[in-house]
């Protein structure tokens, strides 16, 4: 069994490749509820969602978020009503945040997206990391921003100071999660290529899931978001390098301070002095189904031989 | 100054008229709110969307509710989602239903309606006859009913016993309703031709309106929904007879008990006998802007002879 920790575009791609790479049973997705947010009333969970639409086969192609062939009316009609159009929403998009945004007056948001999951014909297990609420705040040299202001209202703009998970103190792992990391049959964590700061953090900010992971009995195995200084897609490297890291292998081992026990880079970084865990050099560009396969059974015999030693 | 009283389709169809008679400060259109409802979190108010679709120039001319244009991919993915179906919303609709439910936690729905109206261009008022909510229930042979549930879901199949309006008693008329039946100017009343029960029952059911109206120095005059016997649309024949009522302008007089100065009826009813109020025969179908128009000055100049007399 494998529990795959994953944020948004990089992590949905591995994750979907696990899925291709391994039966339902074998597999726990769980993903990131930092950049979660209220917006126009309605809670919206960007990871998740992509995590979701990539697995349902429903993923935009070349956004890397979003629905391929959607639709975008209601987004011109809030903004003729005057509404804040900063965050787009598409028309099939909204019913996932409508729907969800009822449904958690009475359900956990691990049984909408169990529900939602079935409805998509997905097979494979989809679990926030927390029930609870945590929401990433950015301290930034123009003030703090609400993760999504950062991220999408001013795109990354102001420099990264640093990042705060609020609630993540308070949050217990969600059910299905905390079982995960406590089955005896648990083979191997991985942390999906997923920006280690923004998507992977508020995720080990969770006490519960970051003591299940220091106690760990298995490899804890990462799949680096970076090739050759950058990072593939979104802000990662522009982040590092604004905390002063570079966006290299080795930077990300000491990032994780001691969490990981292999790292699975790109051949463009083998070059690279690295310490710290055991290094997997591959092609970690996903571009099709298939790369995306294949990075995932290359990074699962790599954490099952780092197990079996 | 003129004050319409209007409910759903065809009461947006006079009160259009109505607006290209009258200069914006001369007209006040309040529109029932009995129909709202809150439907997948949002607060849905038919009635005045239809108004405002219709003053705005963007009410779909073939089906009497929505947008002209509409695309529907909300609908299909909530329906892939296993959401609640019965009711469709259109994509560039639901803008408005999301929008005005975030609003409503800090504005009134008059607020949030005047806001709506001036993005889209409308230069007459649109107030709700008031900002307390009210809520039709509708007692049929299969028991209670919630209006949208009796009216969309159940297609008004079942049979219709009687009607009660939750809140009514508690509900004072809207800041601008209040202000302009109490105005010295105010000319005359115009009962649109929308739903006697359904939709103009749960404004005259609000205390402070039917005083007002009880206390009138100028003439109500109402416009007949029925054409020979039958409403020109929707359900109001089928329930005035499941109520014992004909489909009649005699009939409409009598369930109006006294509040009708005036009525205009259709020449397809000019030969029914009728007493108890002034009646006035022309053509009520409104199939164009033409007709509205023209339709709203005969009422209008009725009304102010009445007023004269």
């Amino acid at each position: 069994m494998i529990v795959a920790l994953a944020g948004g575009v990089g992590g949905a791609k591995l994750a979907a490749g696990l899925a291709a790479a391994l039966p339902p049973e074998k597999l726990l997705i769980a993903v990131n509820a930092g950049d979660d947010f209220e917006h126009l009333g309605l809670t919206i969970c960007p990871d998740l969602d992509t995590v979701t639409y990539t697995l349902a086969g429903l993923a935009n192609r070349t956004q890397g978020w979003g629905i391929e062939g959607e639709t975008w009316n209601f987004m011109a009609m809030l903004r003729d009503l005057g509404g804040e159009d900063w965050f787009n929403l598409g028309d099939r998009d909204m019913a996932l945040h409508v729907l969800r945004t009822q449904l958690l007056k009475t359900e956990t948001l691990s049984a909408v997206t169990a529900r939602f999951t079935k409805r998509l014909g997905i097979r494979h297990r989809i679990v926030p990391v927390s029930d609870d609420p945590v929401r990433s705040i950015v301290e930034t040299d123009e003030g703090e921003l609400a993760f999504q202001d950062y991220f999408v209202r001013r795109r990354c703009e102001p420099r990264f100071l640093s990042i705060r998970y609020d609630g993540a103190d308070a949050a217990t792992p969600s059910g299905a999660l905390a079982e995960a990391l406590s089955n005896p049959a648990l083979e191997a964590i991985i942390i999906c290529p997923s920006n280690p700061i923004l998507s992977i953090g508020p995720i080990l900010a969770i006490p519960g899931i970051r003591r299940a992971l220091d106690a760990r009995r298995v490899p804890v195995v990462a799949v680096s978001p970076f090739i050759g200084g950058k990072a593939v897609k979104g802000p990662a490297a522009k982040i590092m390098n604004e905390r002063g890291f570079e966006a290299t292998p080795s930077a990300v081992i000491d990032h994780y301070a001691g969490l990981l026990d292999g790292l699975v880079i790109d051949h463009a970084d083998a070059a690279l002095p690295c310490a710290g865990a055991a290094i997997l050099a591959h092609d970690t560009l996903m571009r099709e189904a298939a790369d995306r396969e294949r990075l995932a059974r290359i990074t699962l015999d790599f954490a099952r031989a780092l197990g079996a030693r």
